[in-house]
């Protein structure tokens, strides 16, 4: 690839120079570097190709899949640029991986997960903890972070999100054969019922993405909802719908950060913004809440988490989702515990993302060509790697997906039990 | 009551000396405590009548009930030994409350809860921090702790708790007009569907109390269970029992520390045990719970809790459960985090706790008079107070019930959905 050619060859590092490095053959400092990688990634069942076509693995059991490294240049950026160089790597066609992509994600996270948490090894270039801090969210970073993102395009996200409601957060699959479609109604009826809302009721959404779970929310449960998201684009399209709908009467999208919601409400919902939060403003957020909602009123958030404490990868976090953070429970507690929020139930739905990231990548697979048309090649590889590497992150368990649904400490109107949420009938 | 007589009396304060203080009248000085006493607990809907018949109060509304102090001794404890001298005045019949002993208990909590973390008040003195820890559990601490609580012998807390399975643990009711025992029985089954239990299957039990889970598991769902506990007469009685029913090659109860807890299960379970492990000791549970469980295996722990982190009731701590602490959901996070266990479930059983001990203090109620000749009056009156103070802070959100269902992260076996625990259906 183009791209290629504007690599620093590692010809410095290795005594040689200026030769055309994809066809020098492979030096033994590169095949013992090729070794110590598969060594300190904890031996994962892969093997690597190099570019003269030699290949090495460092287990006797049958490779999963192969990384091919066209370059020397491929190698080096794997060893100087771990955090993001497989990433970029990969996105440019410097690596290829021969084999099932996500197969090929989940035995690397897997096998890091059992190199313990020492910061070595091939696994760890998707998923260690970077140097530097993530992206500060302040209300003007965030708008900028928020924007790299889901300005996109919505033409762009059009093309692999579901059709009816455009939801880029994980969909809910009571039955294992339901369309995306069919998956995210059910996830929006399901924050419904978790939240038990009732028609006449108020609710303050905090991040709407396009929309889609306020008008759900206005037309299937009758409720008036005031919707806040910092993304030009998406409150453009939201509104442009919720109008054509009919529904502009009880939805009304606003541009404008969570931090300045105004009002009080029967229902506080937020539902894949917290990743785009940030760690440090957990209990500003909670102390919107407490701010905006009514003495009986219910609160749910919904967010990518951790088992435990890690940055986002940083390869993500560089190239896709600036300033994106996905928390512990124990730090989601800084949003409820400082204002005595009684926590009524977390749910866990990772294997849902699982299963949405693969109805998405289908999808985007499907319209590969358009997407390379608006964008480029690179685009498409880098966006094709953050979709397969979320369902291996999901699959592996490096990623979960957390419900939290919280009232006030001394409401005891709360529900008795779970019941209300189940069975759920397709129509 | 006897006691009074040993009770110094606030003369040398109030510069009085060697007078009958119950029948000597109030001062000017004893009246403004009372108000002060009042104001610093954010002026509650109560009524503090004194020795002499007279009736002090700070809010103009009618009194919710009337906290009656029979002499200075009882208003100078409370206002010196604010921790427990409410609790202690109250079971030596020094405080009586007249009208609903839950109502007040509820309304000082409220009360207390709107005059923010202060340590000042009334209502503080059921729940504010005291100023040493907690009494530590190590093994032999909390074999010290467990036999002041558990071994107050089997016949007594037969009395009250539900007659199939004498389960001393928060109850599950599906429906409002059930029994104890049946509600005993919910609670089971649905502790059972969340660990999805399999014939065959094995499961470790950590904190056994009478054994009725185990007896359960293995009568319904044909597992074998191995149960710890370090209460010596709570043994006795499991074994006796499991053998005599026939269940003593499927349930096997072990007179040891959960530390101690040997072998590989299918499932870990442990209801009503956390609040005496100690907040310093959940590492080290986690700890046993990822040596013990394999792969897929599946573990729930049942912890009364709270919203904010906070000391067990002094009075409580010292009178009733040594060693007890309820944690946070963000402190259990200590079992879970450090292993990459993943959460799955947390439920919040509350309001079943308050309905539990309703069902609790009403026996309790009727066999008063059993219980007083078996102990004395001081006892009925404390362990009366435990209970109704304890359905006062389930209902005003003091204190909460939380399960947690976890696993490995890796585990993809987990269910999708919370689908498999309803409907209850009653026998």
């Amino acid at each position: 690839m183009d791209t290629e050619r504007h690599t620093t060859p590692l010809a410095m590092d290795s005594g040689e120079s200026g030769t055309d490095e994809s066809s020098s053959t492979p030096t033994k400092l590169d095949r013992l570097l090729v070794s110590k990688l598969l060594e300190y990634s904890g031996r994962p069942k892969i093997e690597i190709r190099l570019w003269d076509g030699d290949r090495i693995s460092s287990s006797n059991e049958e490779p999963i899949a192969t990384m091919w490294l066209k370059s020397r240049s491929a190698l080096k950026r794997l060893l100087t640029q771990r955090d993001i160089g497989f990433g970029d790597g990969y996105s440019e066609g410097q690596i290829e991986v021969e084999g099932d992509l996500c197969d090929f994600l989940c035995e690397v996270y897997r096998s890091k997960n059992q190199t313990d948490l020492e910061l070595k090894g091939l696994g760890k270039l998707y998923e260690m903890a970077p140097k530097k801090k993530a992206k500060k969210n302040t209300i003007s970073g965030s708008k900028s972070n928020i924007h790299h993102h889901y300005d996109l395009g919505n033409d762009f996200y059009s093309l692999w999100l579901d059709r009816e409601a455009m939801q880029y957060t994980c969909a809910y699959y009571p039955f294992d054969s339901m369309t995306l479609e069919q998956a995210q109604i059910a996830k929006m009826e399901h924050v419904c019922r978790k939240l038990m809302l009732e028609p006449g009721q108020t609710v303050v959404e905090a991040g709407c993405g396009w929309g889609g779970l306020a008008r759900y929310m206005a037309k299937t449960h009758g409720v008036r909802v005031k919707s806040y998201n910092i993304s030009h684009e998406q409150i453009v399209y939201a509104t442009e719908r919720a109008r054509s709908e009919g529904f502009d009467d009880r939805v009304e999208y606003i541009e404008d950060d969570y931090r300045n919601i105004k009002g009080t409400y029967d229902v506080f919902v937020s539902v894949g913004m917290l990743e785009h939060v940030g760690r440090q403003n957990y209990r500003e957020l909670g102390a919107v809440v407490d701010r905006c909602l009514t003495d009986n009123g219910r609160a749910l958030v919904h967010s990518i988490g951790r088992n435990m404490p890690e940055l986002m990868s940083p390869w993500i976090e560089k190239r896709i989702f600036p300033g994106a953070y996905p928390p512990t429970i124990r730090e989601m507690m800084d949003i409820v515990e400082p204002y005595n929020f009684s926590v009524l139930d977390i749910e866990n739905l990772r294997l849902h993302y699982a299963k949405t990231l693969r109805h998405w990548l289908e999808r985007f697979d499907q319209n590969e060509e358009v997407i390379a048309k608006k964008f480029d090649q690179r685009f498409v590889r880098a966006w094709r790697l953050y979709l397969t590497g979320s369902i291996a992150a999901f699959l592996v368990g490096t990623l979960q997906l957390f419900q939290i649904a919280f009232t006030r400490g001394a409401d005891n109107s709360v529900p008795m039990n779970r019941e209300h949420l189940y069975p759920y009938v397709v129509d």
